[in-house]
């Protein structure tokens, strides 16, 4: 069989799980998680040994130490994995939901009730309790999902993936409402985003390169994900020791996250004051800093900033600074370097606030909070499917929500249209 | 200047003037497009002088009489295009809605608000009032627009297009955030839906070749708007006089349009007493019947219908008719041949009903209406930018809210995260 008809094939039989998955009730729903959950933890040996062969392999292709972790898996971390089921289980049914409803003057009545999307392929990499957490989330909204992981993963994935398998069966399910893409083969993901009619939503959960390659090659709609250039931006009015924990949190609690700070803004009234203590705390948390001509003058000894500095998001202990002269001039930076992900103003003027807060136009927006709140779980959505750097469909941290459409139904007493 | 840089220009212009738009409140917006009405009334002769100059050149191209009615402007239509205008300031305004608020326990309070999206590309064919109407519906949602009409209509687009553009000199906002593309090349098509970053949305108003060919160039969100094959199943228990009114409105008031009806499914044991009648009232017409077997027992002198039939979306005086079993089989002719768009049942069983609308997975389903009510006009929307047979962002008939995004805003007391 070709790729192409082996792609179709595993779409189509997704769609008709989706069409099973769809007409299950929350509670049918939650009980798969639970007995997916159950499962999980019996098997804890099972998943260590597959993820050891993973490992095995990985020691011999030579990954970096950091990726060696995000693969391993251990009895707590499958712990983790399966009280992750168990946190998606209480959450609220998202499929069914009334969104709206009204009556137009003919007597028509119309509801608008949230449905699920249909099949929803998912690429990610490394870490296997993606797998458990993807399936998870597709499940309790209504959705087939197909998976296709990074291969340094692939036994571990298959062995997560065959515990959601067995449980559907086991509940008369068509199993292929997890499917995993065995196929090692790149190209497979090629054909999987041109299926406009089988496959309804594609979430590229990983780099750039993933991400425009998907892009470039689909026919189905993309949740992106790019960069997070994110600012925190000092204004003149703010609470220094506020303003100081704000940014030291940003910046260092963990600097390999898109929702860390990348470039920070400092109003010049409240730099010399601000800026001399802050960038030594910063330098004794290994920050390494860049800084344009008035942060030089107040703070010695550090790299001057150039152009490309505040277009990149670092993703390390790498800090940008630059000194402003108003809120105006932080705004438009940020309209310039910014990636419409998160940036944050700390102040005690509301008026600065709220022109802050109209102005910049990112998926979150803080006043006198960390950039690090950006976050699904932060937000209280109690899982995150990813965090879309989009404005279509679903934007910023993306929960179940994101994973539903909605219908129209429409109930009369047989009205026609003049 | 090439294609592609004259292109990049635009768009760039068209950005720079989506971020003033987005900061217009409701009342300047509405000042506005009050403004644009009462220009057009006052314009009529000049939009009717330059429509007669395409409409000269339509005649020369041979088009078809219903192409160039489409084309044409009168002091009636003109006067309906200002109208148009004026029900949109009526609307309610979509911009800065709270769509959610809550609380965190860490005490960071969240809104969910909407705001507009940028940029919106819409390519649309033939009639000029769609100018208009979209460039009305961008601005009230605090987007620009950058239009492309077909090229027949492109000095009345250009006519209307220059009273926005007047209008928003005259208070100050760049005219850009109503842009007409004047380049007749098409390729400059391809180019604009390639501009990730600077255009957020291309909606296709137009036949499937044309939305093909913008999917597969596309690297930004499209709203697609493929056929609509809409069904009407009536059910054993129906009101027969009910399903006839049904059947005629949805097949024979506007055949032309997407949300008529192509198929009707009827049920073995009311076919023989409502089928005779019913299609003699349909033949009386002028619809041209293709059924299958059963249906032609039931119905003397018609053709048979072939598999492609239940697979075609006619727009035409044509009906195929088939004889199911029962609601199940119904569903399943649907689910395989439908298109997602609209499917109605005609019932006194709500238990039909129920099951038809759980398991038809239609944008609208109808339970004893007909299903040209799916529109948004008639959903109440005042307006329509399109239908999306899509799942994703928007489903449906599509108002301003299609227009619109959304952002969180965090505020916090200085709040850090453990």
């Amino acid at each position: 069989m070709t790729i192409k008809n082996e792609v179709r094939r595993l779409a189509q039989k997704a769609k008709s799980a989706a069409e099973a998955v769809a007409l299950l009730s929350a509670s049918q729903k939650n009980k798969i998680l639970l007995s997916v959950a159950r499962e999980i933890r019996k098997k804890k040996n099972f998943i260590i040994a597959e993820n050891k062969k993973d490992l095995a392999c990985t020691r011999s292709a030579g990954l970096s130490g950091a990726m060696v972790d995000r693969l391993t898996l251990d009895a707590e971390r499958i712990d983790g994995i399966a009280s992750a089921v168990e946190d998606v289980v209480m959450l609220k049914d998202p499929i069914g939901r009334i969104i709206e409803k009204w009556k137009r003057p003919n007597g028509l009545s119309i509801q608008k009730v949230t449905v699920p999307l249909g099949v929803i392929v998912i690429i990610y990499e490394s870490r296997p309790n993606v797998t458990s957490e993807c399936a998870s989330l597709c499940l309790k909204s209504g959705n087939s999902v197909i998976l296709r992981g990074g291969r340094e993963a692939f036994r571990s994935n298959k062995a997560i993936a065959s515990i959601y398998q067995q449980i559907l069966k086991s509940n008369k399910i068509p199993v292929e409402a997890v499917s995993l893409v065995e196929t090692p083969d790149r190209s497979i993901i090629d054909e999987l985003v041109q299926l406009e009619g089988l496959v309804n939503l594609v979430i590229p959960r990983g780099g750039e390169a993933l991400i425009r390659r998907v892009m470039e090659k689909s026919r189905v709609p993309v949740i992106k994900h790019y960069k997070g250039i994110c600012h925190v931006y000092v204004d003149q009015t703010a609470d220094t020791k506020m303003a100081e924990n704000i940014v030291m949190n940003a910046k260092v609690q963990r600097p390999g996250v898109c929702n860390a700070m990348e470039t920070l803004l400092v109003h010049k009234k409240i730099a010399p004051v601000l800026l001399p203590h802050l960038a030594q705390k910063l330098i004794e948390k290994g920050v390494e800093l860049r800084g344009d001509l008035e942060t030089q003058k107040l703070v010695s000894g550090i790299k001057r900033a150039n152009q490309k500095d505040w277009d990149t998001e670092y993703l390390d202990l790498i800090l940008s600074i630059r000194v402003v002269d108003d809120t105006s001039q932080a705004i438009k930076h940020i309209q310039e370097h910014g990636s419409g992900h998160t940036d944050a103003i700390v102040t005690r003027s509301k008026k600065a606030a709220e022109e802050f807060v109209k102005k910049v136009d990112s998926s979150s927006v803080m006043v006198n909070a960390s950039t690090r709140f950006a976050d699904g779980n932060q937000y209280g959505f109690g899982a995150e499917i990813g965090i879309s750097t989009d404005k279509v469909h679903a934007r910023g941290p993306m929960g179940l929500e994101g994973l539903t459409s909605y219908k129209y139904i429409v109930r009369g007493k047989g009205q026609v249209r003049t």
